[in-house]
């Protein structure tokens, strides 16, 4: 690691320079520089909680929500937002809210929401959902220590359960504030805890679940700053993405039915294998999605077969086809391409394959005048910016349905994440602090968002 | 299921007709019919030992070696051998041998070994073993029965663990009594068991495992009766199978090697997706077998994903590549036509790809006599017969490497086998014990088998 010398003088050009903010006619709202050596100090921390035996920072995290590993790290971040003057509060679903209305800050202006989440998959990385959690408490002291006065209420936002590892898909607590929930959804059961009970640890109130949802218009704005977990920013030598919006992603559950038989006695053309089958759709998937041009991808991520011995031909393969765009029409069309692909492998092979849709997110798309205000805090930190989609799902893909939404992106190197390799450079993690700060900013200093 | 009536009606055919046997100058051994009744009332009565909830009979089996329902079905067939007037004993291997050599007999007299195996494959059929194993007792039953005095000692077996489905592969304990065991195998575990335990739940003695292996001539021949496994005889409508050989069995693991990533986030052609990979080798294997003429066959019959999620561009797959015939050159030339295919499949898709040969079992030839006598047998009980190879491993291979060795078949309905499916008509089973009989009393006939 780099010593604290040499890293300031490497995030130098983190730091926003102190000269005064002009946005749109409003006053000036002072200088504000976010101290990129105390977010890296609690980066470093944070990775602590959930860390494999024997690791350092850089070996990643397991920190799945709900987990011991989780609840430790949420009590340390409490302790620091408190100590940063703020008073967190934990809402029913388990997300921790801490609002910055100072005297000077109209009380009744929608607040702007800011932040991110601090779960992680299994054996995930560093900087996911940790950056931008820790950002944006760097933004609320940095702009308190140079004296910012808010015009809105600012509201630092900590989300439960984004990698929706426990109770699967469609579990964040995000979900829950922007009114997606179902009747029996808390009683949902992973490894032996009840959702509701987890949501008790958290020191959420399942009870009064219902008193975390909130209306549209609740919040001026959202923005987040993430990592990009893909490579489009590093191969393009830019350091900061403007998020067009969240993919679209439609979920099938593939099954493959052919016939189980011995692997030796049965002849080449009396098979029915189903793995075959599945093989052949595994690469028809690939090949209908790179037949189309455009940013979409698709992934068969899981496959199992039945019974998975070596001497019996599989008679049963189970596997998921993910698509992701920001149009679902165009994921539409993908798997009505696939399907068709796997109608001939399957009158081919002397299988049967189904599709069923197992999950369908719709896309969010980022607001425009927020994606403006971010190319505009980029441009003025002297930093090149560049849209993007994101291909990841993220909390404000939910919270784009009650206000005007934004995302920060800051490089992946290599476009690694979901893995202990994930890294992004400690000048980058500043840079991103920075641009957030100046978005929230010229949001603040706006009483409208069109 | 047919009335008693109604069975012994359609299974007339299969007594074998009660006039004398001459057999090759030697004076008549008796005439002997076997009880099909009695074997179909066993083989239903064995079926219950790791039947599947509210199933039936034809609903298969789970009785993998070493499991409970293993146990207790060993533990049933102990005492319907001893209820026989048999002696039965478990050899260290835990193999239960019972000899019939009554008074009359010349003890000295190598004995003649005939039997199968009642473990099964998870989910298994009811006649893969269970057939050979009663049809054994039913014929010392019959010919005890009928007067008959063997010459030569006779020895029923029941081999323990012939699926090799704990501990994996080469680990039947036939292999044992070849004297095919290297240091340490008895420590292997599966699923938290030591193979030194199971084979003392068996009432084995692992301590003194030695004593289980025989030397060479230790036997004047073996014989098993099992089902085909695969659709020949049924295609051809023949109800004897001749043996020819047991095929060898080459076994490759495959290590394909690629890069877990984000599947949101990493566009298509920055992936190395070891399950694309994967999936183009399944087919190459395919491609390759059915490339060259002949019998043999392949089968990627395992295939597991890391980390095997939806999201997650897979990283690592490991799979099984089997390859059978009679010809070792063969599977040589297979393997090496397979290995280039993966080589070139690696390179375009960026991953790296591995073979290990796991297990080689090297072909085992029936010995022609023993070829000779089961042809007569069925042309004397007016039965068609065929030649055919062993598409499937017996514990008659490991046996060959002792004494001369053969293989009765009869036909499986379907081809189908390792499944609940695998049916074999009541009279083809009575058919097939029938020839069992004659052959073994050919075989007593003679002092020499060449």
């Amino acid at each position: 690691m780099l010593s604290r010398r040499a890293f300031l003088a490497t995030s130098a050009a983190a730091v926003i320079p102190r000269r005064a903010w002009s946005t749109r006619g409003q006053p000036s709202s002072g200088s504000v520089g976010v101290d990129a050596w105390r977010l890296r100090a609690r980066l470093e921390r944070l990775s602590l909680f959930g860390r494999p035996d024997g690791g350092s920072f850089g070996s990643g995290v397991s920190r799945v929500a709900y987990s011991d590993a989780d609840l430790a790290a949420r009590t340390w971040l409490l302790s620091e937002i408190a100590a940063a003057g703020l008073t967190p509060r934990i809402d029913p679903a388990g997300n921790v809210f801490a609002r910055w209305a100072p005297s000077g800050t109209s009380p009744d202006r929608p607040a702007i929401l800011f932040g991110s989440h601090i779960d992680s998959v299994p054996n995930g990385g560093n900087f996911d959902g940790d950056l931008g959690t820790l950002s944006a408490l760097e933004v609320v002291e940095s702009c308190r220590a140079t004296g910012i006065t808010p015009r809105h209420p600012w509201e630092l936002v900590v989300w439960a359960h984004e990698e929706s590892t426990a109770f699967g898909r469609g579990t964040a607590a995000s979900r829950i504030v922007a009114g997606d929930l179902q009747a029996g959804d808390l009683d949902q059961a992973w490894n032996g805890l009840k959702r509701a009970d987890a949501i008790r640890r958290l020191g959420g109130q399942p009870d009064r679940i219902e008193e975390a949802v909130r209306k549209a218009g609740h919040w001026r704005a959202y923005v987040e700053l993430h990592i990009e977990q893909g490579g489009t920013l590093e191969k393009g030598g830019v350091t900061i993405g403007t998020v067009d919006g969240i993919v679209a992603i439609h979920r099938y559950d593939v099954m493959v039915t052919g016939f189980a038989n011995h692997a030796g006695t049965t002849p080449m053309n009396e098979r029915r294998d189903a793995l075959l089958a599945a093989s052949r759709l595994v690469v028809s998937v690939r090949e209908a999605v790179t037949a189309r041009p455009g940013r979409h991808v698709g992934t068969v991520g899981r496959l199992e077969i039945t019974p998975n011995s070596p001497n019996v031909i599989p008679g049963k393969v189970s596997m998921s086809v993910e698509l992701r765009d920001l149009s679902e029409t165009v994921l539409k069309a993908l798997a009505a391409d696939i399907q068709q692909r796997a109608a001939a492998i399957a009158a081919d092979t002397g299988t049967d394959i189904t599709f069923q849709l197992a999950s369908r997110n719709p896309p969010a798309l980022a607001h425009e005048a927020v994606q403006r205000a971010i190319d505009r805090a980029a441009e003025r930190s002297g930093l090149g910016a560049t849209h993007l989609p994101s291909g990841a799902g993220h909390d404000a893909q939910m919270i784009a349905a009650l206000c005007p939404m934004g995302m920060i992106f800051v490089p992946s190197i290599g476009g690694i994440s979901h893995s202990p390799l994930e890294r992004t450079t400690w000048e980058d993690c500043a840079h991103g602090a920075s641009v957030l700060a100046a978005t929230i900013l010229q949001l603040d200093a706006s009483d409208t968002i069109v």
